[in-house]
């Protein structure tokens, strides 16, 4: 991952900045398994499974946290 | 999702923050998997499995976190 | 849930504080499965399980942050 | 618990606010397991599994959390 | 634990600021087990068991939040 | 580990930071389980179990929220 894919935490609205910490709990994993094809083998089967995909929710959760800070929640 | 649901992170009342909070769990796990067929059935399964339940409302509780100070505790 | 159960973070002692958290976390099981019937089915098992005891401490741990910061941690 | 057991989150050195902590944790699973009998039973078998003692630790991290802050770090 | 084992959260340096966040971690764990015995056998087993390794280090992980902060992140 | 991993919390921008994050997460695990060639094993597993990789997605999480307040998330 030599390309620039974070270049800043500022984002124009709160929606998109859910989008930024989405983006960054698949780059969470992307780091762990750097393999797509293997991410993507695993993606089929947790898709099915309620217990991770409220896992993957409380993932953004944490990063909506840092994103929402970084924006001062948008209140500008 | 290209329609904006999240124009803003403030709210009338803490509990429409609690809403709000509860709303973007649910959109983290959409934006996982994204089929409303497939988090229907999901949902008949985890709904009675107390675990999951535990779960949700943790990943409530982070996002409640998020919405809270983005409307300064409602103090004003 | 159409009345107001949460018209204030504000609580006059931090034990009132830690009380209103575990609301919360009870509150964040309630919109994911609405039927009293099956969350006191549910509570029976859940009870008597360790881990589960742990994990809703934890929700309440996560409630606390929130509502000892708008108390201000009592502080004034 | 019409006693009170929380007047205050000041301590007076970290290892007490830490101290706190691990009750604010213990306090959480009081209250949704009231019987001291049954939580001394599932006693017994969590501090042999060192899953649950991990997320056990986790609860006192994030109560420590909260008594630091409200401490400001006992930097004063 | 009447020694004091913890008498301020400052520490010189960031790293040294994770040791100290660990070693919360391994205290918190303390006060639910005090048998070092016990513990010990635990350790055998979870340090061969990489959810419980990565579930040590998130409990490292919110401790050295609180460290970091009570440093003003090490930036004076 | 006596040499210097650590010597700042500061980086130049969030891309670094968030790789910084990567790197604590990886260390929390190296503290509790020392020996490279366990690691390694362990490894081979965790990173086909998409549960394992959100997991440690989530330590990163936590370690991006300590990292990016450190550098007032990057807006100077």
């Amino acid at each position: 991952m030599a390309d620039t894919w974070l270049p800043s935490l500022k984002t124009a609205t709160p929606q998109e900045g859910f989008e930024l910490a989405a983006k960054l709990a698949r780059v969470g994993v992307k780091l762990t398994q750097p393999s797509a094809d293997i991410r993507d083998k695993l993606r089929a089967a947790y898709e099915q499974d309620s217990t991770q995909l409220i896992a993957s929710s409380q993932v953004i959760a944490i990063h909506f946290q840092t994103v929402a800070a970084a924006n001062n929640y948008w209140r500008d």
